[in-house]
Parts: C-alpha cells; structure tokens; sequence
C-alpha cells in the first residue's frame, strides 16, 4: 500500500486544483486501490499539526476547472510564527517529520512557490520523500520554464489592461495599472504587450521618472492623448536601485502612499500636469479559474509527480524545460529566484515596437 | 436635409457606440441620403469650441462591440472649467447655442448621465432640438429603470468578486472589493448578489461597523473562515450619515485612507485580529466590451432617439419603463437622482439569504 | 418541522443551482433548524421512484456560479416513458403523490420550463402543495416577462457571433448561426442584435428565401462582402407556415438536412453561387456559469419561492412582471407559451437599423 | 527607402492582426520615414491582382486585440483557381513577381499556414524578398513549436467543453464536441486535457469503436452517468487508417453524416442504446480577440521578421524553438506537416490520469 500526502503552500493561484487533480487521478490510476491518499490542510500548518484527512477518487472530480486549492493553504510557516510560544524552526520542522512518519507515509506531495521550496528541499534533507510542483503567478521559479498560475495571471491582467485602454482613449487618459510582482516582472512584463501598455516597468529595469514623463510628452506630441503604464509592484526607481538594502526599506517605510504605483502618479502628475489614474486589480489575479494553457501544464505536471512516486525518484521538483517535462532537484530549485532577462527576446521585441521601460 | 449632431459626455462606459450606432443606423435608414449626422468631439467641449466633423455610414460600421466612445467624452464643462479666464457659465452657455446654429443642427443627440442630463436639459431650455439616451454604470438616472452600461459593469465587478472568492476560501482571508457608485449602490447591490458576497455596503444604507464585525463572526463560528464584503465607494457609517454635509466632507477630508474601503479594512482589522485584503477595481468597471444586454438596450434606445427626431419630439430623453421604451421630458430627468429604494425585493431576497448589509 | 423537496426537471439552464441556493438560503434563514430540505434526483424521475436524499446547508454553498443542476434532470416522464411496461400516465401520477405524502412533504419546489409547468399543475391540481420557478433559456414561459438562463444564453450564442463576425469579415463569407429555439426566437432576436446580425430568423415571422437573397445581395452592392445570418433551430418558411400540422411535419421529416440551417445555406448557396457555413453551438448554449443577471434573477426567484412556502401560497409560478416579484397561479402558466410580438420594440428597433427577418 | 508588402494567407485565425502590428510597429520604429508599408488585399488574390495600398502608422494602432485580419485573406491562389480563364499556375506565379516588382518591394511580408509557405517559398526560390509568420490554429507547422492562434483557440474549445460539462452532468449524457483539425490533433488534444475530456480521438491514433464504447461502459459502472468525447473533424477509425487514400476518400464521400462526429454518435447509439448529443462549434474556434498569449507571440514573430528585414535574411520564417526566436528557411519549412508525436508526453500524461484515445 502506497501513502501519499498532498499539500498546497503559500499563495494560492489558478491550477492548484487541477494539480492535485492530476496527481491523483494518475495514481489512482497507476495503483487502483493500493494507494490512498491524504489531503493535508492548509500548507505545512496542517502538516506541523497533523491535520489531515483520508480522500477518495470521488474528491477529485470536478475540481479540474476550479479555482483556488480544495486544501487550503497558509504562509510559510517560518515566517509567520516565530514566537518561542507557538514553537521555534526546529521545533516545528520535528512537528512536520513526526506528522509525516505517523501518517505513514512514502511520499509527501508540495504544490508551492518559492517560500514553499524552500521548507520542501529542508523536509528532503532531512530524509522525507518529497515531490514539488511548480506553482505561482510570478513564474519565478528557478528550474522552470514556466508555472502554473502565471499564464491565466496574465489573462486576467490583459483583461483589465483592454478594458482600461478603452476609457483612457475616450478621456484622453494617463493610467496606471498596477500588476501583482514584487520581485520579479515576468506578470507585468507579458500583460503589458498583450495588453499594449506604453510604459511597462518591472523590478528587474529600474525606471528614471523623466524618461518615464518624456515617453508621456512624445505620445501627445503625436497626438495620443492617453497612455497606459503597466507597472509592477516591484517597480523601482534608478536611485532606489542604488541604495543598499537598509535604505531602500527605510525609503519605502517613509513612502506616504499605499504602493508604488500612487507614487508614480503622483510624480507624473506634478511633472505633467495631469490627473494620473490608478487601478489596483490585486488579488483578482490570482483568483478564478485557470486558463487552458494551465489546466495542461498542471495536468501535466501532476502526472509527471505520479511517474516520480511510481519511479521513486524523490527529492525533485516537476519541471519543463523546453517543452519538456523533466525532474529538477529540490537542492537546485530552493533559494533562488528566476528574473526576468534584461536582454531576452521577449524585452527586446517590446523595446522594437516602441515600448518604454522607463530606462 | 436633416442635420445632427452627436456627443457623449461625462465618464464613458460600456454601450456608448453601441447607442451611437444605433442613433446612426436608424437615421441612415430613415432618411437615407437626406440626412448628414456631425461627430462632436469630447462632448460638451466640442459643442463650446466648435470641434466636430461629418460622419458617414462607415464610420458606425464594426462599433458594435467597440468599448468606450469614438467620439471621445469630457467631464462636466461648467465644473470643469469655471475660471473668468476660459469663460464664465454664461458665455459657454452663448458658445454651444452658437456652434448648435452654426453648425445648423436640426437635433442635438446627448448620450450621457445625471450631470450630462442637467447640461441637455439647459440647452433644451435654450430652445435647441435635444434628444437625449442615458448612459452610466451607475444606473441612478432618474426616469428609466435600466441604462445602458450598468449590467456591464455588473459583470465585470461579479467576475472580480468571483475571483476574489476562490482566492479567499482557499486562504481563509477577508477581502473587500470596492466598487464604483459614489452616490447610489446599484452596481454594488447587483454585483455583491451575483458575486455572493456575505456583506454588502451601500450608500443607501449606512453601516454599523459592529454589525459588520458580527456578521464576521458569526461566519467564523459556522466554520466559513472567509467572508467577502463588496463595499460602494459611497459607502457611508450610521455616524457619517447623520452628519451636515460640511461635516461630512470634513470628516472625510480628515481621512488618512485613499477610500472608504481601506478604512474598513483597519477598522475591522483591529476590531477582528485579521488582516483584511483590499480590492480596488476601479475604472476597469467601466471599460471593454459592452455586454450582451446592453448592446440590445443601447440599440433599442438608439433606434428609439432616432424615431423622436422623426416626429420631432424633442427635449426628451429614451427611456426604459416596465420593458417598454418610452420618451420622458428632460425637465423631469434633470437634477433627480435614482437611488435603490431600500425596501426593494432585491435587497428584501439579498437579506432573505442572509447577506448582511451592515445595519 | 417543514419539510420541502426540490426537484429540477426539463433541459438544464444556467442559473439552476443559484435558484436552488436561493430557496435554500431563504428557508434556513426563516425557518433555522424548523425545516428539512431534501433534494429529488433527476425531475419527476426521482418523484416517480422514490429517489431522494435529505440535504444540509453545506449542500448548497458554493453552487450560486455552478452550471447545470446538483439535482440532476431528465425530461417529462410523460412524454419519455409511455410504454405500459413502464406505467401509465395515471399510474406514475400516483406513485408522484404516493412519494410526496411518503416524504410527508409540506411543499414541493419545481424548477422547470413548459412541460415542466403541466406537470406541476396537474400535481397541484391533485392537491399537493407546488411553488414553481421559471427557468428557461428560450424565456418562452407565460406569465413571466423573463426565465433564468436566458440572459446566459443570450451572452453565449452572441460571443458565437462575435468571433464569427471577424472570421466572416476577413474572408468576405456568409455564415448562418443556428442558435436555440424550437418554438419562440426571443434567443436568437436578442444574440442576433447583440451580435450584428444582419439577417434574423425567428420562428415566429415565417422567411421568404427571395427576401433573405435579395438582402444579401443589396449588401454585397454596398461593398459588405460578408454577412451573418443569426437563424432560430425553428424557423421555418412563409411556404412552411401556410402547412397544416401534418403536411409540416411530413415535410420536415423528408427534409435531406440535419436542421433547417443546413437546408438554408444550401438553397441561399444555390440562389447565390456562393459557399455558405453552418456553425450550430447546441447544447454549448445552455451551459456553464450563469451570467451575474440570471444569478440575481435566480436568487430573487428563489426567496420569492420561499416567501411563498413561508406564506404557504401555494399552487403559484414566482415570475418577474414590470421589474417587480409577482406569483402567478399555476393553472394560469401551464400549456401557454410566450411568443415573441412581432410588433415589439424590439423587433421593431432591429427593422430600424436595417436587420432584416427576411420578411 | 525601404518598400514592404505584407499579406495574410489561408484560413483567418487569431493574433494576425497583433503580427501585422508588431512587423509594422517595428519596421516604423527602425527605419521611421524611410519605409513604406503596404498592404496587400485578400492574400495571394491581392498579390496576382496588383490590388494593394499604402498603410500609415494610425491604420496599426488600435488593432492588436482585433480579430480576423484587416488585410482581408481567402484561399490558397492556385487550389481556388485552377481554370484556365482564371490563369494557369505559371501565369499566376509570373503576375505576382510582376506586381512584386512594380510594387518595386525590398520583401514580402507574408502570414500564413501550410499551403501559404508552400506558396511563399515557390517565390522565395524565384527570387523575391519574402519573410514569413506562422499563423494557424492547428500549430501544424513545420519548424516552429508553436504557431499564433493554437491558444486562442484551445481556450475557445476548452471553453466549449466547460459549457457541455455542466449540461452532460446534469443530464447523464454523451456529448460528442467536434474540434477543428483535419490533419493534425493538436487543438483537440489540448483542448480535450483542458477541457476535461473523456474520450479524445485525434487523426494520429486512429481509434477502435469498440474501445470507445467500453470506456463509455465503464464510466457507466462507476456510477459515472455522461461522458464527454472531444473529436478532431480528422478523426480516424482503424479500418480507415489502413485503407489507400483512394480507397478512404469513397468510404468518405459515401458517409451519410456530415461529419465523423455524426458518425460516431450514431454508431455509439447503436451500440449503447443511448442518444449522443453532437455539438460543432465550426469557425467560431478562429474567430474573435486573441488570448494574451497568442498577443505576446505575434508581438515576438512581428518585430523579429522586421529585424530579419532589416538584416535582409530573406527567405525564412520567424518561428519558436525551445522558448527562443529563430529563423527558419522556407525551403526546409514548406511541405511538412508537424503532426502530435503519439509518444510525447502530453498524450502520456492524459492517459495516464485515464484519458482514452480509443485505441
């Protein structure tokens, strides 16, 4: 009898169900009735207090196209209890080891971003069987091609982006749309051209305002009285961008307004002249259920998980790579992060048809 | 020879060409080569400056599904631009009859909202032919139980409540979405229904910060550790709605939150312990393509407007009454506000499911 | 204790299981744990053979955005299941009221369309207690002036026609449509408007093939190489119209085409030498998540309905007249069907932009 | 001065418009004045009839997220006309080098599927500047990973499958949705993983009816009452594949169905004894707005044929390899088909979560 654990950690984001889904139903279908299977709940809180429940094929029906996780999911849990009170590091990495050694486990399923990664590799070096997928609308994760998540993101964030450009030209508008992304820029990057942003500034191209005004000027000089700024919430400015890391958080901790995009229109607002509108779709984003392009890449990536269990080739991370999907060591995967390229082809080409990144 | 003119004016929304289009269409086949039909651009702005230009039947052709308005909009003129130096309410008044003469219109068609309407009415005062349709997400224009544009925005604020919604079972979190409606709750009221939205806060109805808390709890104790608010942006407390409106404005001057969404967040994040997600839409409620409805509808009022001048029954704006188009006199429209009465069946079956509206 | 069951029966719509929440949310609102709920599977299927299940509040949470019924449905079973094997007419009507009293059921909830409503009417003719909601994508109910599903329907078959018009223009194509509708064109009229038709079939205005050519070419004059042809599954010819029943029906059955669509393009491909595509959408109409207008719709029905068992009014179809919540006696709904006028405004508004119903 | 014609070819899909603007945006931005774009009408049809004009930067703006083509396109020039009236093959070769060369063009610019690259290689090898864009919702393409258009109609289908979903459950029915693609599998099998499929027939795996009918029974025994089948217009059976083409053309032509979907519904009827509902969303799968990632692709191909352009490497194709942008040469790309490998890891992953191919 094999038995699986399933998690789903930090962030949600669209495909998590249909992850799970896929993981599932590959085994089911792998090892009919000698597998069973347990949800987990809400991340590695469920794990760290045993919280957990027995499901069945029937569990997996149906979720294909749904948003969110049907696991629940919690922060990392490092981060979010520290307190001596709640238990330290180590205290809750043995909580999640007893937990997994009382299940009785062969192998622990994670579904998560970076954060979760991170405590996966931890839980493999410590000798636990561990499987991770991919998931996040940022696609910032280290070893993949791409996540799940991020392109039906970039639906929705294209989405507002169209509905936004038709009401800035019939005002002759200047808006701001803010795109989730605080590290990384592959969001804004790909909303912004498939949403024919004029300005698109993400973490990794730090912006000068005045390149940023004088694209603005030109634009109206040609008679295109309105203007669309994709802006991720990561954006930062060429001075911000010198600052050591104290000063920049010292910086943004004195910044009068909620994030950086009611800045930015604050400034182009007193440097133009003109009323700057800001639009924050947020977590909308990440909401809803997933777009195609994702349904297949989980579906894909939760089959790929169940060759894994089958193979027991354990302590990697599902991944594509060039079209293909391939197992990426859980010790590669953790602790870094995927930029976007300065100079990939993706940036270029929105640079060739006129883009500005504010540099 | 007929000769029309066209404008839109105030905030744009979704139907805007779709209405324009019908108005054109219906004349083109009405009086054929008799009629010549002028554009003026960026509503009451180009009636006051003279900037408009003939159209021809091309120019309506493919508008159909087309978001915003070809004609462009501006805000209100006489709040716009009061200063001596660019012309007194007066003297603006004295430049759209001239350009209205000039131009030699037999009818001036306004698409527009509650202020557009106050601008047409005067005109019609004035003695110029006016026909009029009403546009707005907000739904408050007096006289018709639907405009076009409202169910629109509907669908859009349901789509990012339903969002929201996965997102949120799957954290456990409290979101707020802010939706558009400063004066009245129509949009707010549709949408938080159709969203399932556990509270809903309108402008019609002050809240009591202690219901809404209440009704968080409750939901906690039912094991539903999500609840989802959909707050107008009017949305105003019990002790706010018994202030002077100088008080009023004080108060909220006063504020240390862009909106009134993120004060509800802190308030009810210190009364609960939670932290509470803000979602602010904003102007994507009011972009993109019209749907499915209001295409109908703006047809049916653009076919319906080009039938008044036919039997030169100015001075009327179209309407929807009991599903029937009928014609109501601008002087009835002008200076009234629809709010949502209080005792309608549709906030009577919102309460009826349990939705919370804070009071 | 009162005790309700709800069945769903006839053709599934968008909008069911918003309705479902609806009544339900409403009854545990007003009567807490004074009533049980309980769920019969497949429409009268279930009440024929005793197949039912008591339901509990979680049942019907998160089903507001949910397609097709949780109920399951199945077609009238007078009509499905004649044989004498299988029981009678009055047999199944008996074991119908045999169930019900087994059941000890204060009240039964029938979500359905026109057969449907027969049969809740006959049941309530024997005396058991009907609340009824109309529910429809064909709005073809009598003594409603709108059906959940509808609206849904129309938003479905009107993005068929958008992404139609853009393949139809790049190539200079005629294209029929066959959208929903054996009996009445409420559908199609309302997609053909909203999607450009340019040519709109509905059963009740019998075509002329000459007029439809003759249309189409007046356009291919005016340099509008395409056009889009919205037909209703129940069109039928000025020759058709003038048949008896019999001859129809006959004719009909020795018609070579699987629909009247197919038949159409071929002879409007005969008459004008040009090649003529067929998209036939079916059942893709009726599915997926309800639009935000039939959730309210469905959410106002289904506290209406709750009203009316709390009031115990029984006997009454809940339905939407002049904007306002109304009961309407079941003796009054059933065998009725609401046609399109065919001097609507509507109808009437589309003639003035130039749509033509081939006529 | 540089001249530049661009054309669009074959069967209209998504994003040609978002390519035609990326070449054109790119080509304005690099060489400024000192280009010239034409465009050429209806394809090849424009090219052998010297019916072309000269664009400006405003007739690319606005058009990104366009369906369809504003270039208009129809047929492959030398399949469509074949009489001798017409123009032989030859005659039509020399009349388009000749409008080439009046038009006194520095290259070609032309967007296309498979007959298209046959054509643009035919002058390629006659001497003509011709650079070309991958555009076909079949992603048959020889030499690219991916063509624009695939995505947008993947999510139209999987869409359509979603809707069928909700009404097969409720019904406990088969459905049979027919997808585009009479070659190649691609779109069916995406759109049949995404769409939850149970059944997936493609032209690569030619299927057994009696393994369908036996997956349809298992699903029966599951408890699982409907079954969704997503079928690729190129179906095979097994009887079929083995045939000679001549002998498969008669087995085809002697069909009674219109099409293999409605074969299979009547052989399953037979077989099972149910009633198998057939959906044909038809065109409506090429139509309408293209998905962002389609945008972002077309964006990517049309600026990085505009620095083929400019780098005068005539003679090739843009396409995507492994995530990057490279140049293929039209000889090595015209006359292949890129059929589904049946051993790639999509089709493994679908079976392995129990995905028939019915074979």
């Amino acid at each position: 009898m094999k038995k699986i654990g399933i998690l789903t950690s930090g962030g949600d984001c669209q495909g998590l169900n249909a992850a799970i889904r896929g993981v599932a139903k590959a085994l089911y279908e792998e090892f009919g009735s000698d597998v069973e299977i347990y949800g987990i709940r809400d991340g590695y809180r469920g794990l760290i207090e045993g919280d957990f429940h027995r499901m069945h094929p029937e569990d997996f029906s149906g979720i294909l196209t749904l948003g969110g996780t049907i696991l629940g999911t919690s922060r990392q849990p490092f981060k979010l209890m520290k307190s001596a009170a709640e238990g330290s590091e180590t205290t809750k990495l043995e909580k999640m080891k007893d937990t997994y050694s009382k299940m009785g486990l062969d192998c622990l399923v994670v579904l998560g971003g970076n954060g979760t990664h991170k405590t996966a590799n931890l839980l493999s070096e410590e000798g636990l069987n561990v499987v991770s997928l991919p998931k996040t609308i940022d696609n910032d994760l280290w070893g993949t091609d791409m996540t799940f998540g991020f392109q039906s993101a970039v639906d929705i964030a294209t989405h507002v982006l169209d509905c936004i450009h038709t009401t800035a030209t019939s005002h002759g508008r200047v808006f701001i749309v803010e795109i989730m992304g605080h590290k990384v820029g592959w969001l804004t990057l790909h909303a912004g051209i498939a949403g024919g942003a004029d300005v698109i500034l993400i973490p990794e191209i730090p912006y000068d305002i005045t390149k940023i005004v004088q694209t603005l000027e030109q634009r109206n000089q040609a008679g295109k009285g309105f203007s669309i700024l994709a802006v991720a919430e990561g954006a930062i400015s060429k001075a911000e961008s010198k600052m050591s890391k104290k000063e920049f958080k010292a910086a943004r901790a004195a910044m009068a307004e909620p994030s950086i995009s009611y800045r930015l229109a604050k400034e182009i607002g007193e440097l133009t002249g003109q009323e700057i509108r800001v639009t924050v779709p947020g977590h909308f984003q990440r909401g809803g259920s997933p777009c195609a392009y994702d349904r297949v890449l989980s579906t894909r990536f939760g089959a790929a998980a169940a060759r894994l269990i089958q193979e027991k080739k354990y302590g990697n991370m599902v991944a594509l790579q060039n079209n293909r999907i391939v197992a990426v060591p859980l010790s590669e995967v953790a602790g870094k992060l995927k930029a976007v390229p300065t100079d990939c082809d993706t940036i270029q080409s929105a640079r060739d048809i006129g883009v500005s990144f504010g540099d």
